[in-house]
């Protein structure tokens, strides 16, 4: 039992590691007192947001955790499941917390800091971005190895091959109350975000002329609260999940693959080398004063890198050691998958930097105006798509065949739930680079509010659009990693059916040929269901920023002197509407995810719930990468046109960008990165249902 | 053999009436001599085009001609697939060609009988609908009897059971020249409609401020053009395809399916009753003078009911006389097809007519600008797939259980290969009800350019209206239909591979699990080259209206009185880049399709191939409804608004809905209605190449 120590000491590190650099964040000064009121109503407006949004959780999760205890008492679920949930749920949503905590203290010492040196500033943001990086995977971890000791003593009388059967499988509905909160973080900070993002331009930007950020907008301290609930708080349940999804899923297809305990402790130490490998490089992130944009970029990846090395090598010795030279492919696989992540950060980087030549040329297609650039920044989206596919079928062939699944099936399939884990391995590090941006963003919003020197401004700037294309990247390791434990939890999913029938209560049979009627329309809603939930999610900002447009209209209508910056407008109104529609547009959309893979599941049966998921996956991975590099490259286009080319900032050229950029907002900051979710939650869904399914299955 | 006797006979009587038909039709007054002129350079205009687009496909012919003859030397496909792949291309042609000549001699003819009775233009614009849509089923029921008849006799030595195998393998394979042909029209044709259309408003209305169809804008004939290139000859060819397709799919699956000769003939005979009830219901379209709305589309719907009840009724008794009581489930199979695409149909004018809710919201978000108007759009085409899905997936369901698939098989995948004869066997009248639209605008533009009394447009304008929501349903067909015939053509690849395997000359063997990594990989490919194909789609069109603003700027500033309508524009030169234009794009898009199946297949063999097939149907089929609603839904919008509300022309409303309108062009006119025949040429090109694959492939 030295490994689950081993993995208690890496969780534990990361957590004191967080501690400790939290304290060193806090020390730093906070600024002037308009820095700090600022900073003050941002931060209160997102403690309003997240209180309200995990009030209406709580209910949810109540809700369920009577069904799973009902099912549990029938014996449809073991009785761990509704604990895990609510545990799993728990723990996403305390990683949100936390982010959103670090990130609102960090702001105003970033502008702060960036008063002084761009160094400074990097570092403070930097070190906030590592915080929340590193309390992710440390909790995910955690979480995964007390679940593992619990369970081991619950059933330690039991023999070593059932034992571990019956502990992985109770592991692998660990993940539900993770993805469950990550749907809700994810896509209502997203509605949130969004919402605000896009009220306040559309009303301040084209209606009234004033720039972005201007402290007359009613809905600007909403717009800064969304970066942090939306883009810290929701990326942080998300990613939480898709870590602690890629390790459930390997856990349990190691036993299927006949691995035993080490099997089983492969991806969790690969996992731990990961977050120690995070917290070491991520005092290498330095950048020097008169830092250029590729500099500051050189700075960041090269944290990314010496983990990625780290973890490179380690792991071979982890592989080596575990399961012995002959399954030393199980080894290749995790190095695919890490290869794989960083590919197709590249590729994400490439079609949405205004470095490159799509983001140029889409830049250019403004000349003809919004029409031509909607159109344009669709057709590089989806051209996008190429790229990232071929990555990951080339990762699963070769984590497929490199680690055994040529003579052993399952042994193949493991390979490709490890390869998810190795791509996820440096997860702390490129989260930390991800979640740096926003804070950033919140500092340059408070520079300008706080009406501070150009200079802090033209540093935060530099730090923030650094920013976007960490955010890309790491987007792609988000959906990149899904697709690979989406397959994962397809072949769990399969193995977890089967082994209810081995208990004899329920009698099934798998065939899961695509010419088999119940897989294809499963294959069919799949996609459809894609589709239905991009378009709900995007309706649901469209709605939520129509109701701010009426708000930050009425406001400069009715509060006297607003617009000339003597009136004081009524921040909180917009916080508090982007709130309550963010939270009512939630329940179809939860809904959506969570009765899905029921229905086709009593209708069509586990093979029609097979089809689902991997139609699902097939058709979210496409569409996730679109909207991603769509909104990514839109945004960009945008903003090279601000830097001065085709008559900047006010010409016709930069009016029909920020049309593509208005759309681009909800596909990148709401839909695309919910997307990954929805495939998951399905899955674990699937997963936790199987026996109701059995039961009262038409087919 | 006199079953064939019924099929030559029915489809003669087609061609005779529409022979006849064509002959009223030239009858009829052409006009004034302005009117005459117009017409005459639409005319030209389109014949150039076409001319130019057979000489491009001739050379592609021509190239792939010599590749399947030594191809077909070394034995790799029969001697039959270079011959059949040019006949079958060049019928489709011919639709296509046969629906441009009628329809380019209709418009003026509809204008000028416009001039007397809204009546009179209904019974002239849709008999030359008619005479398309009848001659495109007439042509494919008798180039698929005439194959029939002569492969018979050449096999005439051999057993029943073999001969009839080596037909209806032979015959599986005339579907590719169709499928390639139609690729051709279809995207061909609708980059040049939306090239012209897009430039055309883009300088016209936008920059310049003269209204559509207006004779001083340099591309207005081209626009004209196009949609008889795009509109009638590009859908002419694609439903073609689609015919062929589902027919020669049924007849293979027959074979399969243990039903012999009776099998392969309820198809074909289903279809030749759909000709005589669409040839005997089209008499009764027919509209009073003080027509509203609903009066013509119920003129128009009586049609198609009319029809349907007749095949309906008559293909019961077809199955209950070949095949016997016992197998009576396949007319339900049929039944369930032909009530599927009445209902997609309905469901499809629901999301797209102005009289419904979502298009009348869709109109309303203009309120707020172009941004969220186009993401009202994408959210709405998005959501309208769930409907169809659910449709398909029920008929899918009903054909394969009822058929008798829970039992045998390979008699359910039969069972959905007829419900996709079922939904297209009333085509002759639903393909008249659509073809009539363009030229009704077509008449439009000529009553507009001829400056004809108000009076005239205002005919011309409610018919081209409904022509919207007919062309809207007819896409709903054309795309329902494909998905059906789609997964009969897996089922038809995976029994040609087994019968070459069974030849003794190969070693294969299929495992279709969606869990195994090749299976997996095709279908995330799949799903992924939809996504190319509708980008590369797009870009070409936005590539080629831009050529046209370049060249209609030009001649606005350097024809000398242009503007003053003094000078006389240059429409040929923009014909003629919209022709050049659309030649050169289509050879990547070719690419795209011919070569990724064989990729696929040579790399992944077989269940790779089935996966792609399968991933490009699913994630095809959903995005396919999205972009034909989505644009459908964005064009009525804007008419909707220019009807009055919300500020009528010109407000900014209207502006933003003209956004909209235009990011709908190539999405429901080029790249939506292209994706089908995507699905299907690629279902063609994986079985023509199967030998070659198993010959030379990795796996």
């Amino acid at each position: 039992m030295n490994f689950i120590l081993w993995i208690l000491l890496g969780s534990t590190l990361g957590l004191l590691f967080s501690f400790y650099q939290a304290n060193v964040v806090m020390k730093a000064d906070e600024g002037e007192e308009k820095v700090k009121n600022i900073s003050f109503k941002i931060r209160k407006g997102a403690n309003a947001y997240l209180k309200r949004q995990y009030k209406g959780v709580a209910i949810f999760f109540v809700l369920m955790f009577i069904i799973f205890l009902i099912m549990s008492f029938f014996g449809y679920i073991s009785i761990f499941v509704p604990f895990s949930f609510v545990i799993g749920g728990f723990l996403s949503g305390l990683t949100g917390f936390i982010g959103m905590k670090v990130a609102t203290n960090a702001n105003s010492r970033t502008t702060t800091a960036a008063k002084k040196s761009l160094n400074g500033a990097l570092k403070i943001s930097f070190k906030s971005g590592s915080i929340i990086g590193i309390v992710v995977v440390s909790l995910g971890l955690l979480y995964i190895a007390l679940g593992y000791l619990f369970l081991d003593w619950y059933y330690s009388d039991l023999q070593e091959v059932e034992r571990l059967l019956q502990v992985t499988t109770n592991i692998l509905t660990f993940g539900i109350g993770a993805s469950s909160m990550a749907l809700f973080a994810r896509v209502g900070g997203g509605i949130f975000t969004k919402a605000a993002d896009v009220g306040a331009d559309l009303v301040g930007k084209v209606e009234v002329g004033i720039p972005e950020d201007d402290p007359r907008n009613p809905a600007v301290i909403a717009d800064n609260v969304g970066d942090n609930v939306g883009d810290v708080a929701g990326m942080g349940a998300d990613l939480y999940e898709s870590y602690v999804g890629s390790l459930i899923s390997s856990c349990a297809l190691a036993v299927a693959a006949g691995l035993s305990t080490e099997g089983v402790f492969v991806p969790l130490l690969v996992a731990t080398l990961g977050v120690v490998a995070s917290i070491f490089s991520s005092f290498f992130v330095e950048a020097k004063e008169d830092a250029s944009q590729k500099n500051l970029l050189n700075a960041l990846r090269r944290g990314t890198y010496i983990s990625s090395i780290i973890v490179a090598v380690g792991s071979f010795f982890i592989v080596k050691y575990l399961l012995g030279a002959e399954n030393l492919g199980v080894y290749f696989s995790i190095l695919s998958g890490l290869i794989a992540g960083i590919l197709i950060g590249f590729f994400t980087e490439y079609y949405t930097s205004d470095n490159y030549k799509p983001t140029k040329n889409l830049a250019d297609m403004s000349k003809t105006g919004p029409a031509t650039i909607i159109i344009g920044g669709l057709s590089l989206g989806m051209s996008s798509t190429a790229i990232p596919v071929v990555i990951v079928a080339i990762s699963v062939l070769i984590s497929f065949n490199l680690s055994g699944g040529s003579n052993d099936f399952n042994l193949g399939l493991y390979g490709i739930a490890i390869s998810a884990v190795g791509m996820l391995s440096t997860l702390g590090i490129t989260l930390a680079t991800d979640a740096y941006g926003p804070i950033a963003d919140n500092a340059g919003g408070i520079a300008e509010m706080a009406d501070l020197d150009p200079e802090v401004r033209k540093r935060t700037d530099a730090l923030d659009s650094l920013g976007n294309t960490t955010a890309a990247t790491g987007k792609g390791f988000a959906i990149g990693s899904a697709a690979l434990t989406a397959l994962a939890f397809i072949a769990a999913y399969k193995d977890s059916i089967e082994n209810l029938v081995k208990s004899g209560e329920y009698s099934f049979e798998f065939n899961l040929s695509i010419l088999n009627p119940q897989v294809l329309i499963g294959l069919f809603i799949g996609g459809m269901v894609t589709f239905l939930f991009s378009a709900k999610t995007m309706d649901a900002v469209g709605r939520a920023a129509s109701k701010i447009v009426v708000e930050v209209r009425r406001q400069f209508k009715e509060i006297p002197g607003l617009m000339e910056g003597k009136g004081e407008p009524d921040y909180e109104s917009c916080v508090d509407i982007c709130t309550k529609s963010a939270q009512q547009e939630l329940i179809t959309i939860a809904i959506i995810a969570i009765a899905t893979p029921v229905i086709v599941g009593l209708i069509l049966g586990p093979n029609g719930v097979a089809g689902l998921l991997a139609g699902s996956t097939v058709t979210g991975f496409a569409m996730a990468i679109m909207m991603s590099n769509s909104g990514g490259a839109w945004d960009n286009a945008k903003k090279y046109i601000e830097s001065g080319v085709l008559g900047g900032k006010g010409s016709d050229c930069h009016k029909a960008a920020v049309v593509g950029d208005t759309v681009g907002d909800p596909f990148k900051d709401t839909t695309g990165p919910s997307i990954n979710i929805l495939i998951k939650l399905m899955s674990m869904v699937s997963i936790v249902f199987g026996a109701l399914i059995l039961a009262f299955g038409i087919l």
